[in-house]
């Protein structure tokens, strides 16, 4: 299945435009708690209150081939109507990059990848040519460090427009989306203003401290249909006791319905 | 052993600036040699004719976890005394970045990495902190998509200028290099002239099609001490015979020979 099509099935199903950031880091997790087992109570105690699952590749490559086997465990975890986005940040050329877009998608069955756009067109092509797969290329990141080239005017505009403007030209198969941060609510605006239809994943609110209600009101898309609002940390280690699952389900499940709360449609 | 004096060091022995990529495509290997197998003989041909090895993270990954432990093992098979460039161009912030560093110098015992600038400070400073380790950020790359960002105009010079002199600033610890392609021989001169002593990480020769004369005498440092000159399918896939590696050797030979001849000391 196409994956813009699943993510939006599974938004209305679950009436949900939280994804959950999958970040497990050793020494955050309750005691005698494995990556594998953690990743796995946390997907099955959330997965009717997401539109998407987000593990983020460096958790799982810090731990070695064994990672690399929990993260594809992982993502076989998630049931197959939830899309699962790659947050790699990957990005090289030619037969480089499609041996990376090879490890993402046919290798651990991602159906979304995030990528960095720096070294151009044919950096970002050996993923999006997987047609039935999203990439979501960096615009404007919610890190402080993002305003040191993102924001630099280039010909006249910022670098993240003239990103943002790129990825609108390349989107020939319609999956490619934009990466841009709750914490630059204003340029969320305005990249949204420019691209009203292209997917935007906006990681950024709770523990980085972008502001839930701008990133849905900014993100959403012109239909009103879409943004998909990241969450990580805020859920994955909501408690480190026994009942951890439980209290990331009811942290997610208040998210979401305060996303919802925001939603205009 | 600090990186630079390693590569310095070792440059200094084998009386060579070449660096050999290691980018082992199943599809290009000698009939019935695995990557493992592939990538241990061309070390152990051509151990005393390089200054580095470059393992290319991407071809590794795509072979799932078992491609994970022969990153692994290839880089234990790299004698000490020899440095390895782990060719990752990854890119996180805070948590994640750190997370990424483990992975590339902890786990798999890499030496340097090279890194992606476009999220800017935060995304850089966890590979740099390990002191000991070298970073090459990726400045101008030598696809003919890196013109897409890394050649607009910025407050009025070129954004691949913009990063290199970034990374001047950042390089408190003096560990950090550039990766400038041999493919735009005028922008690496231009590079070298404003950064006489960084080290400069040169892919591009050989098959991209860049002049190995012009990677020498323009990527060459103020002191002629040095420039990593990289090349990997010129000397991987020169037989896809049983006599694979010795004939990697000979064309690594003949390569760091011609290096030579233009280096001026």
């Amino acid at each position: 299945m196409i994956f813009l099509e699943k993510l939006t099935a599974v938004a209305r199903v679950n009436n949900s435009w939280l994804c959950i950031g999958l970040d497990p880091e050793p020494e955050k997790l309750p005691q005698g708690v494995g990556v594998l087992e953690f990743c796995h109570a946390i997907i099955e105690a959330t997965h009717d209150l997401v539109c998407a699952y987000k593990p983020n590749s460096a958790f799982f490559e810090a731990l070695g081939a064994e990672g690399w086997a929990s993260l594809k465990s992982t993502i076989e975890a998630v049931p197959r109507n939830i899309p699962v986005i790659l947050d790699a940040k990957r990005s090289d050329i030619g037969n480089t990059g499609r041996a990376y877009a090879r490890a993402a998608f046919d290798h651990l069955g991602a159906d979304a990848i995030t990528v960095n756009p720096y070294m151009g067109y044919d950096s970002v092509e050996p993923f999006f040519e997987y047609r039935d797969k999203g990439v979501f290329i960096l615009c404007r990141t919610s890190n402080p460090g993002s305003a040191d080239f993102q924001s630099l005017r280039c010909d006249g505009k910022s670098l993240y427009r003239v990103v943002a403007e790129k990825v609108g030209e390349w989107n020939k198969h319609g999956n490619l989306g934009l990466v841009v941060g709750a914490t630059q609510p204003e340029e969320l605006k305005d990249i949204r203003q420019s691209h009203p239809t292209l997917p935007l994943l906006i990681p950024g609110v709770g523990a980085q401290g972008g502001s839930l209600e701008q990133a849905v009101r900014y993100g959403a898309d012109v239909n009103g249909k879409l943004a998909i609002i990241n969450s990580s940390r805020q859920i994955l280690y909501a408690s480190s006791g026994p009942d951890y699952a439980a209290i990331a389900r009811r942290v997610a499940q208040a998210l979401r319905d305060e996303i919802n709360c925001y939603r205009t449609e």
